[in-house]
C-alpha cells in the first residue's frame, strides 16, 4: 500500500512503474510515451477517506492509486490509453484509440518538430530566399494544426516561422513573421504542404519569399531596448519576520481556517482538492478545466488557429519554473510536479506552484461617526499560483483564499500576441481584424475562452444549483410607492445550461437543502460571482464553435461522474467537434440535490490594443465563490485588528516650510 | 494674488475670507453656513496655464480664485447660495434659493438633530415605554427624509432609534433596531410625526412600543465579541528602505511617468486633476460626482429611504481622518483638507486622502520557451485613496495608476448594513425583499449607484467618445470558414446615452482625431473598462426614479460647460427630481471632436448576505481606463526588471525529511 494520500500528484517512481507494467504487458514492442500521470481517484471510494480525515475518525482503505498512460507503438504508430492500477503494479485496461484521434503535444515531440522543421530541405530552400544578414536566422513555433476537413486523420503542424537574430535568447521573434508557413505530418515526418501566408487583406494574395528588407523590431527583453530603464522605482520589500501564517505538510495546506490539499497534473496543472473551512466541506474540487483561443483572422491558414491550452498541451507540461524573488514577493513555498518523457523517464517540473500570502488592502471597516472610534481589518490573502507559457502566451492562474471565507479564481492573460506578417507599410493600411503593432507585422483578433470547474460539497456532496434575479415588485397594492424590488428563483433541476445576465443582476448560488441556516431560515449556500462574458463568437456552423461547445453557454450544470473532468471532451487536438460538458448535460439528469458540478465559462475577447506588444501588460480577469448564508455573520471578525504595532508603517516626512515654498 | 495653485484645495483663511465678504454684505444679519469651498475654476481660464505648466512656458495669469458659499440667514431661513471672487475679495453673486430647494446636510446641522431628537419629550416618552435596563440606552441615526410628496418644502429628517449598550464607544446598534421613528423639521425643529415601523412583511401592521425583550446583539468591535481572536496571523510588513517612488509637492504628485494634482472638496472629497503621462495630456479632471443607494423595501416609511451620499452629505465631509499603519501598509503620504463649522470658521480634516504604493503581483512576464529565458516585470501601483464613512456605510475609494498607463477607480463597500426591525422569531419568518441578519433584525435590498465622471483631455481637449462591439463576420466569401469577427464602431455624436453590452463585448473609448497613431493607422486613444451592472430597479413613475435619471443608463455623454459636475444634480437633498446629466444630454450638442465629459454610472445590487452582518467584508467594484493606441508599444518596457536581489523574498524552509514524513 502506498504511503501517498489519494490527492497526492505522481511521483517519479510511480512514473517508472507505469513503464515497468505496459513495457511487461507489449514485450519486445518499443513505446512512445506521451503522457503518465495520476488518474482522479473515484470519488465514491475517496469521500470515506476524506470524510474520515475531516471528522477525525479512524481512516478506512485508502482509494486505489491510478495511473493514466497514453502512448504510441512505434512499430505500428498505434495510439493507447492504458489504465494502471498503481497498487496492485496491473494494467485495469489497455485501448487501442481510434485513428481519428489525436493525443496532445508533448514536450520532446514539440522540440523533434521544430528541429525536423528547420532541418527540412523545402523550408532551407524557402529561407535561403531571404537572403538573411550574418546574425538572423530563423525560428518557428509548431502550431496545434487545427481542424477544416472532417475528413483529415494525419497527426499535422503549422510551423509559423519567424526571423530572429541571434545575439541574445531573448529576441522578439513575434516582431519579424516570415510570409511562409511549412505543415509537417507529426508521425511521418513529411512535409504536407507549404503555406504561403496573406500579407494583405485579401486572402487569395500570397507571396513568394522575396529576400528580406530588414525592419526595426520590437523588444521586450531589458537587454535589448533602446530606452534606457526607468532610474525612479525605489524597493518595495515584503517582510514577515515570524514566518508566514501558513502551514504546508506534504501537498495538504492549512492556513487560517481554510484547508485543502495542493494538486498537480500534467493536464490541468494546478488543483485544489478537498476544500474545506473552519472543519466544514466547501468544495470537493476546483480546477481551470479546458481554455481555448480562436482566432477571428478569417484568411487561410489563420482559420484554423484555435488553440485548446489545456487539452491540446496542458498547463502543468508548459507551466513556469518559478524562481525566488521574481513572481512573488514575501515569504514563498514552491511545490514541484513531474512529467515523462517520451521514453517513459520521469522529468522533475520543479517550482511549477508558488504558495505565498499577501496584502489586498481592508478586509473590513467602521467608524461610529459619533465617537470616532474605528475597527479597521485589513485584507490577508492566500495565493497558489501557476504561470504558464503556452508558445508565445502566458496565463497567470491564481486561486486566492481570505479570510471571509472568500475563494477567489484570477486569471491574468500577459506575454506575447501571436502576430502574422502584414505589409502595412503603406499608411493607413489596415485589416477590420486585427491591430497593426510594428512595421510589416499584425496582431489578429481572438478570444481567450476559459472554464472553470467547480465541484461543491456545501455542507455535504447534495447541492442545489439555482440563480436569482433582482426584478421590480409588480406595481400592485403591496409597492404602493414603486420602489420596491425581491429577487425570483430559478432552480436548476435537470443538467443543463443557463445565461447571464447582467441587466437582472443574476447571481448563480451552490445550496445544500438539508442545512438550514438558523437566522436567514434559508438553505446555506455559496455564491458564484460569475464573469459575465462575450460568448464563442465562431458561428454555429463553423468548425471552431462545433469543437468548443463549451465555450458557447456561460453556466453548465452536470451530474457528476468519475472521468468527467475536461469541458472540451478528453482529446481536444485536431477534434471535429467536443465530446464534452455538452454531451453530459444532455442526458438530463436530475441535478438538484444531487452530487452536481458547476461549469464557467468565462474570457476575454482580446482586440489587441498596440500596447499589448511586444509583451502585454496583464488584462485581468476574476470569479469569485462567496458564502451566502453559510454562516450566522461575517466569518472574518476574530481576525486581529489592523494596528501600527503590527504594520509598522512609515509616514511620509513632510517638507520644510522653504522647500514647499519653492513649488509655488 | 494668490500663491496656491488653481487646483487646489480651500484654506482656513479662505474660509475666513469668505465669512468676512458675506458678513459685510449681509451687515447686522446673522449668517449660518452651510459650506464654504472652492468654486472648480473656469476651465478656459485654466486650460492656458495648465498646459504652460506642461510645456514649461512662461505662466500666464491665474485663473480667478472663486469660491462658493451655501448658507441660511438666520432671521428668515431662508437658503442662499453665493459666489465670491477671492482674489477682489468681493461677491460675484448672492442668490436666494426657491423654497424648495434643500441644501446638503452639514456636520454641526446632524449632530444637532440628533440632539433634539433624544431630549424631544415625544422620543423620551416612547424610550421610557422600552423600559429598558440599567447600562442600556438609545441613539438615532437621523436619516435624510427622501422624498414621497411633490408637494413638501420642508426641511424634514426621519430618525431611525436604536438600542445601544452604553459600556462600549463600538456597541453595534444597528443589531437593536427600534420600531419607532419620529420625523423633524429640520429647520424649526418641530416634531412632525412618530411613525411606527412595520414589524411583519405586512406594511399596515403598526406596533406601539412595549417593553424590551433583551436580545443578543451581533457585535463587531474586538473587544464585543464573545470568540476569541485568531493567533495565528503572521506579520506582513511593507518595507521602502529608500523611501517611496513618489514625490509631492504641496498637492501635486509625481510618480514614475504620471503627474496630478491631488483636489478635494467637501462634495466629492477626492478629485484627480491634470493627470499626464510622460508629459502628454490624459484627463482634465476625474471623480466620483454622485451616488444614491436606493432601498427595495416597499413598506412605508422604508420606501423613502434612498441616499445620495456625495449630494446629500458630501464624501468631503466624512472622509475618515486615517492613522498610520491601519488603513495601509508602506510607506504613506497624508493629504488634510478643510470644511467650515456652522459658524464659518475653518475646520481641520487631517489625513483624510493617503496616498502609498503597492505591489500589486506580475505586469507582464514572457519566458521564451526554447531558452528558458524570462522577463518578468512586476506591477508596481500608487494608490490615492479616501474612505467615507457615511452613517452606517463606509465606501473606500481609490485611484490606481501603474506603470503601463492605466488608470483604475477602485470602489469598496464596506460598514454596516442598514437594518429594521423585524419580527422573525418564528422559524422561516422572511421577507422577499430582506434577509434575516439576528433575531428581530433584518436588512433589506438596496443598490449602490455609483456616478463616475471623467473629463478626458486625451492628447488635448477635443475628444469624440465612441463604443466598438465585437461581432461575427458576414457568412459570405470572405469568411469561408466563419470564424472570422470584426468591430463595428458607432460614435456618439451628440450628447446622449449608451447601454453596455455584455453579449456584442462593447467598449467604449475617448478618442483625438487630431492625433493619428503612427503605427495603428487610429487616433490616439484611451479606452473605458466599465463595470456593466443592473441599473436603476425603481419604477420610471417613482420618485425613486425621477430623481436618480442618472443610475438609470449606464453611458453618458455630455459637452463641457462650467458647474456641470454633478451627475444628480447640485440640490439632492429631498430633490422632486433631478437636474443633472439627463437635462444636459437633452442639448443635443455635438460632442465629435469636442470638450467632452464621460459619465459611467455602475454599482452593486446589495441584496444582503448574514455574513455581511455586522461589518460587511469588501465588496469591490472596479472600473478602468487603459491607453489603446495611445502609445506605440507597451509603455511599461522600460520598468526594470522584477530580481530576487531588489525583492528580497524568502524561501520556505522545507520540513526535514524525519517531519515529512510524519504527516502520512
Amino acid at each position: 500500500m502506498t504511503s501517498l494520500h489519494p490527492f497526492d500528484p505522481i511521483t517519479p517512481s510511480e512514473i517508472t512503474l507505469a513503464t515497468k507494467i505496459l513495457q511487461a504487458a507489449f514485450p519486445g514492442v518499443s513505446l512512445r510515451y506521451k503522457k503518465i500521470d495520476i488518474f482522479e481517484p473515484i470519488k465514491a471510494e475517496v469521500v470515506p477517506y476524506i470524510e474520515a480525515e475531516r471528522l477525525g475518525k479512524p481512516l478506512p482503505a485508502k482509494p486505489t492509486r491510478l495511473l493514466q498512460v497514453l502512448f504510441h507503438r512505434l512499430d505500428s504508430g498505434a495510439f493507447f490509453k492504458g489504465l494502471l492500477n498503481a497498487d496492485a503494479k496491473s494494467v485495469v485496461y489497455v485501448k487501442e484509440l481510434p485513428k481519428e484521434i489525436q493525443g496532445p503535444v508533448d514536450t520532446d515531440e514539440l522540440l523533434a518538430i521544430e528541429a525536423l522543421c528547420l532541418s527540412h530541405p523545402a523550408v532551407q530552400a524557402e529561407i535561403s530566399k531571404l537572403q538573411l544578414p550574418q546574425g538572423v536566422t530563423v525560428c518557428n513555433d509548431p502550431w496545434i494544426y487545427g481542424t477544416d476537413d472532417s475528413a483529415e486523420t494525419r497527426r499535422l503542424f503549422q510551423c509559423y516561422m519567424y526571423i530572429v537574430a541571434t545575439d541574445h535568447p531573448q529576441n522578439n521573434h513575434y516582431s519579424v513573421p516570415c510570409k511562409f508557413s511549412p505543415v509537417f505530418d507529426g508521425l511521418t515526418h513529411e512535409l504536407v504542404r507549404m503555406d504561403y501566408l496573406p500579407t494583405t487583406a485579401d486572402a487569395s494574395v500570397e507571396s513568394e519569399t522575396q529576400p528580406w528588407k530588414p525592419v526595426e523590431t520590437i523588444q521586450y527583453a531589458h537587454d535589448l531596448l533602446t530606452e534606457s530603464l526607468r532610474n525612479d522605482l525605489k524597493p518595495y520589500i515584503v517582510q514577515q519576520p515570524q514566518g508566514p501564517s501558513f502551514d504546508v505538510r506534504g501537498n495538504e495546506v492549512a492556513w487560517q481556517k481554510w484547508r485543502f490539499r495542493v494538486g498537480f497534473n500534467s493536464r490541468e496543472g494546478l488543483v485544489i482538492h478537498n476544500l474545506t473551512y473552519d472543519g466544514r466541506s466547501v468544495f470537493y474540487r476546483l480546477s481551470v478545466s479546458e481554455m481555448t483561443v480562436p482566432y477571428g483572422d478569417p484568411r487561410a491558414p489563420f482559420h484554423r488557429k484555435q488553440a485548446f491550452d489545456v487539452g491540446d498541451v496542458g498547463f502543468g507540461i508548459t507551466a513556469n519554473q518559478l524562481s525566488l524573488g521574481c513572481d512573488c514577493l514575501g515569504h514563498i513555498k514552491y511545490f514541484d510536479g513531474y512529467r515523462c518523457d517520451s521514453k517513459g523517464n520521469p522529468v522533475l517540473l520543479q517550482n511549477v506552484i508558488c504558495l505565498h500570502e499577501q496584502d489586498n488592502g481592508l478586509q473590513h471597516k467602521h467608524t461610529n461617526y459619533r465617537s470616532g472610534a474605528a475597527t479597521v481589518v485589513r485584507n490577508r490573502q492566500l495565493v497558489v499560483q501557476m504561470i504558464c507559457t503556452v508558445s508565445n502566451y502566458e496565463y497567470i492562474f491564481a486561486f486566492i483564499f481570505d479570510q471571509a471565507a472568500n475563494i477567489e479564481l484570477e486569471v491574468r492573460a500577459t506575454g506575447i500576441l501571436s502576430t502574422v506578417p502584414f505589409d502595412n507599410e503603406k499608411f493607413g493600411t489596415t485589416v477590420p481584424w486585427g491591430t497593426n503593432v510594428g512595421p510589416g507585422v499584425m496582431a489578429p483578433f481572438h478570444q481567450h475562452m476559459f472554464s472553470f470547474r467547480m465541484d461543491p460539497a456545501i455542507d455535504g456532496h447534495r447541492n442545489t444549483v439555482f440563480y436569482q434575479d433582482s426584478v421590480p415588485l409588480p406595481e400592485d397594492e403591496k409597492n404602493p410607492y414603486l420602489v420596491g424590488y425581491t429577487t425570483e428563483e430559478t432552480v436548476l433541476k435537470t443538467s443543463g445550461t443557463a445565461e447571464t445576465s447582467v441587466e437582472r443582476h443574476r447571481v448563480f448560488k451552490i445550496r445544500n437543502d438539508a442545512h438550514i441556516n438558523p437566522i436567514t431560515y434559508k438553505p446555506v449556500a455559496y455564491k458564484l460571482m460569475a464573469s459575465p462574458s462575450q460568448m464563442l463568437l465562431a458561428s454555429p456552423k463553423s468548425f471552431g464553435h462545433k469543437r468548443a461547445v463549451f465555450a458557447t453557454k456561460p453556466i453548465w450544470v452536470t451530474k457528476y461522474r468519475d472521468d468527467e473532468l475536461f469541458a472540451g471532451g478528453e482529446f481536444t487536438n485536431q477534434s471535429k467537434g467536443s465530446v464534452g460538458v455538452e454531451k453530459w448535460v444532455a442526458r438530463n439528469e436530475n441535478v438538484e440535490n444531487e452530487d452536481v458540478v458547476l461549469w464557467h465559462t468565462f474570457g476575454l475577447t482580446h482586440n489587441p490594443r498596440i500596447e499589448d506588444f511586444p509583451v502585454m501588460p496583464v488584462e485581468r480577469v476574476s470569479v469569485m465563490l462567496k458564502p451566502d448564508g453559510f454562516f450566522t455573520k461575517n466569518p472574518a471578525l476574530d481576525v486581529p485588528p489592523s494596528t501600527q504595532a503590527f504594520n509598522k508603517s512609515t509616514l511620509h516626512p513632510e517638507a520644510s516650510a522653504c522647500c514647499s515654498g519653492v513649488k509655488l
